[in-house]
């Protein structure tokens, strides 16, 4: 497994009304949204849209472990920022670390993700496309 | 398309941080997930488990129209009560009729809901099984 | 109550893993937060921000009716376009007409929603802000 | 800090459409919701309902930290057990170990929490109630 140095990548987004919950602030489990929302657009943007992903290589990704530390609440209205990088590149797996701020903000939420790859049909841990490892190793290089 | 008078079944759940937003009170989309898991519970205690009508049927149900009157709202830890009762059985549908309330209280929300039979392979309307619409039959003749 | 027409304001946004469910599409009660975001950013767009109307006019709006058609349901990593439009402009009550579709695609929901002023405090309906109503009617004249 | 050994207590409930996505297995930001559905439970069986300990005390539970370890997948119309064992009683926290399991099953989910107690007024971290700390004592030592 090799452990990289990886530059952030940023997904921005809004909080809504369904973030929310009555104590007035973003409900805990909705965080995890935002971070898997950052995932996957890190994953478009690399050129693996998860749909074709499981059409193309009858793969798919689930987190297998997080770890999560809530520092302060964003609210209604927030922008935020959530960053994506890669912490390592094992067989099976990506590690990510990944931040929520408001923009420009301290940390709100700082997590460490595991996502193994699956096969699609019977859920068993397989290796990551290829093609996918040799394009996270071509961004980083590229940085 | 026989219309009918059905005793209303009624499922029961808790209010959790979950499902409230920052104005206090229960998030309007919220309420859907209650109709749902009562409808989803109502078929289960029919005897149609709906992994079951899936693999055996190869059916599902898919919501195609609502209406909503929200006419109260609830609140954190308010035990609910979600009526299920069928208004009409068509070949490829059921329409219900729901209301939620607080336990002896007044409605909070109704809603009517018509729910198509699908094949679960291809989406496309298809007759709900013979043995669940003699189920809804039989429940109604009893009572 | 003065019945208007209003082209549409379009909020576009993607589906994720989230909004899905096991039958492989998106969750029906997921498509109201959707319209929610889309009216929420409307809103905005017209200079209200909602913190802003609760905090500096103590009013906030709740939906309470709704209709809605499912018409073809949307699927994970679609870029969905909501639309916006007031139906109609009352003393205590907006009337919106909303859809989705996926960019250039036909109607997958449609949706009548009515959202009432309420006073952010005691939740009873209140005026609708007559400087949210200018801007309305402001918008509309520009069209 | 004291450190326990609590037995656990038992929260059970039901997978619904709304937990499950695509993949056809609960959306992993979904058991975070089981968990909390359970602490809030245990609290309410302690005698703390968490309306009543914000209005009587002026406070309440924010989560500041998880690890979460995804083991197998939940699946819809699974019956789960989550578990709520305290791990230690701090002065302004408390720590939870959590499992989810399928009634009689290994485990699918294991979570350790922790919760600190925050003044509802300012979101500032303030003592656990006096009573509730010794609740969770006695029924400690009850057991």
């Amino acid at each position: 497994m090799a452990v990289m140095t990886d530059p952030a990548w940023t997904w921005r987004g809004r909080v809504y009304w369904e973030d929310t919950d009555a104590g007035g602030v973003v409900y805990h489990a909705r965080y995890l949204q935002f971070l898997e929302r950052a995932r996957s657009d890190w994953l478009r943007d690399l050129g693996f849209p998860q749909v074709a992903l499981r059409r193309d290589e009858g793969c798919l990704f689930a987190v297998t472990r997080m770890h999560l530390d809530f520092l302060a609440p964003a609210r209604l209205e927030d922008e935020l920022e959530v960053t994506v990088a890669i912490k390592a590149l094992g067989r099976v797996r990506l590690d990510f670390d990944q931040e929520i701020r408001r923009a420009g903000g301290p940390e709100l939420v700082t997590a460490s993700v595991r996502a193994a790859c699956l096969d699609s049909e019977n859920f068993r841990p397989r290796p990551v496309p290829g093609l996918l490892i040799r394009a996270v190793q071509a961004r980083m290089d590229g940085n």
